[in-house]
């Protein structure tokens, strides 16, 4: 099973990772991390650089795409290379994924239109301008387009998809490994649950 | 507010990752990458590689030590320049804190004796060894020692962690930031609701 993660300049962090770890552990699973060069790729923080291993020349025909979000996500919507390299490399993928504002770089390779998608509760009712139906849910599966809400959401999504891609017991096994056993210190991961003014803070944080 | 995270060979990426996407949201917050040397360093999957950006000489007195842990931490164990840089800056710390078994680390460096303290379920009473109490808790606050539970539970410290460290509003706000409202897809991120048998196939993925 061989899982891409492409990484652009201003990714965020736990959008790629979190799948990431999760994915890495699964028996038979190769998860590379891939960009137009190899090399170092700075997230949305400006402090963590992660090196793509794989151009995506080396890696055409992955049977997992997971693309993360981030604060450099529109600027990426322009960027091609990356954009026709998820549009072709769908055409032969198992599963073709999205974290956060992921989602909007399957919308501009034309991934999304008529189908159910999700992404960070900031943008969610924009995601129509690229022709989803926006899903106010944790993770959206449409056919094989499986996308998660915001950032932290990539874990969740990362572990339904290991249970479709191989089985649940392996999917329960790795949730016991990284002992996603999670206990928010607050009740305001949701806007639905965040009290009155929450949503402007968070916001004036991520952008 | 500074923040340390060390790297060492075979740490385990969410562990680092998930904190510091944490704690880099929170306003005046700098987070530091830091190893003996600048320079990308190799997690425990082997494919996830993050630069250091900073040496230990760079940042000897953080406010705050975040250590990761990973398959590589026993071996990090016997590593004096990591260890001298921990107990050394300890002294000057707010907060010294792990993820994991980023617990051991803490201990080889004399820090955890007669100290209440946690670290991945696989290696709990172990914990006693270096001179700790072991808490099967997924967050233990002891003086300035904070420790985590496994891999993922290093999300819900770096948020516990920023209510201390700011005000209880501006963890709120990163956590809705990062969209934490997780929805585990099975009850298996803890030994105590994992079904008999799990726990076997899940160390077999991690060691």
């Amino acid at each position: 099973m061989r899982i891409a993660i492409p990484l652009y300049p201003g990714f965020t962090a736990l959008d790629a990772i979190g799948p990431y770890t999760v994915l890495s552990l699964a028996p038979g699973a190769s998860v590379r991390f891939v960009a137009a060069e190899r090399g170092p790729v700075l997230d949305d923080q400006g402090e963590l650089s992660v090196a793509a291993t794989a151009s995506y020349a080396d890696l055409p025909r992955p049977d997992i795409v997971l693309v993360p979000g981030g604060v450099g996500t529109m600027e990426a919507m322009s960027d091609e290379k990356l954009v026709t390299w998820l549009r072709e490399a769908h055409e032969h993928t198992r599963w073709t994924t999205s974290v956060c504002t992921g989602s909007y770089l399957l919308g501009a390779a034309g991934l999304l239109r008529g189908r159910k998608a999700t992404t960070h509760w900031s943008l969610l009712d924009h995601l129509a301008g690229v022709g989803a139906e926006p899903v106010s849910e944790r993770v959206v599966i449409d056919g094989k387009i499986v996308t998660a809400a915001g950032v932290s959401a990539g874990i969740d999504m990362a572990l339904t998809l290991l249970a479709l891609a191989t089985d649940e017991t392996t999917a329960q096994a790795v949730q016991l490994a990284i002992e996603y056993d999670p206990h928010p210190p607050f009740a305001t991961g949701s806007l639905a649950t965040a009290p009155a003014g929450l949503a402007e803070r968070a916001l004036g944080l991520i952008t």
